[in-house]
């Protein structure tokens, strides 16, 4: 963890930009380990071996290295689920490994890296811009998914796309937020089948 | 409030009962003024003229208290929305009434009484028995709409009654349950009736 700090001449040392995934993937490390909130970044800068100042050069704010992680797990939450999205054959299979894979992400999340759950926690409430990309991804998920099942018939039409997209989307929210999914944990993986199954026969043509 | 403490004879003083009620509307007042998490019986006591003992007489604890206040609150929602839903003529429109009058019975303790709303968030994180009672009788009422329509035949009779019960009882959850409100309160209006359009459409025949 204790690497040089690289020399202030661009092209001697590592380019700003591998500078800055430095210091994010030792920040992921120690969050996970030591929490979000209860730690500053002159805790972190000791860590790693950079001074609080270089760090400073390079992100703004504690918060600022916390986008970046957050936004990084959830861009590889969405990666998750739109593989195993892009695998399904219809509409109707597709939106419910959506809906199954968005939980188990956040699950995981939850019972596994419960310390950086803490930073989506914080993320969710505010809400940082990388929980509003990805609710905007998840969005942009179901649009894809009801075209898909419009054009090919297992869907019906009549619903104004706007509606049915943000309709599914809040029967979907308070388990894919972080924020919510913490009280929703109970019997959530029977909850979400039952919700699909639900949101399905709203879709019937 | 400062009402005389009544003698220890059954027979001179007011009932049991009555004092408990008595107790109960005096807490009501003062959790309501002064918050439930942060007062004491002890408060309590000095402010109402009673000794902490003779109101251990009646209650083994504050949450014993705020739980009787708390069953109330939560019978008078269901008493306005068993009322509202009484007018209406069809199942569709009995729906529709419930999902929103839950929202604006929430809604109402959120704006209007926040320090009782804050008993109901401690409730509902238990959850106490008032909370479990509350949540089943909102089941009750999604059973008796569900009942009504599908004898109407407004409403499909394919999907098994519990799971069509529990599902639309999961997607409302976010708007009735104190705890999830908090974070749903944003344009929670226009959410509900997308989501009780959404539950029609999947009630469908």
């Amino acid at each position: 963890m204790n690497k040089p700090i690289p020399s202030a001449s661009p092209s001697r040392g590592p380019s700003d930009h591998e500078v800055r995934a430095q210091i994010v993937e030792a920040a992921t490390e120690y969050f996970s380990r030591y929490g979000y909130e209860k730690t500053t970044v002159s805790d972190l800068a000791k860590e790693i071996g950079f001074s609080k100042a270089y760090i400073y050069k390079f992100f703004d704010s504690k918060q600022a290295i916390g986008e970046v992680i957050c936004a990084n797990r959830l861009a590889a939450m969405i990666a998750a689920v739109s593989a195993n999205v892009d695998d399904a054959h219809s509409a109707t299979e597709k939106f419910r490994r959506m809906f199954k894979t968005l939980l188990a992400s956040g699950s995981h999340l939850f019972f596994q890296d419960r310390k950086l759950y803490d930073i989506a926690s914080v993320a969710a409430a505010s809400p940082w811009p990388s929980v509003k990309g990805y609710e905007e991804q998840i969005r942009q998920l179901i649009a894809d998914i009801l075209r898909l099942g419009r054009a090919t018939g297992e869907f019906e039409r009549k619903t104004p796309m706007d509606e049915a997209v943000n309709a599914i989307f809040l029967v979907m929210k308070p388990y894919f937020n972080p924020l919510l999914l913490q009280y929703n944990l109970d019997a959530a993986e029977e909850a979400t089948v039952q919700l699909a199954s639900l949101v399905l026969r709203s879709l019937a043509p």
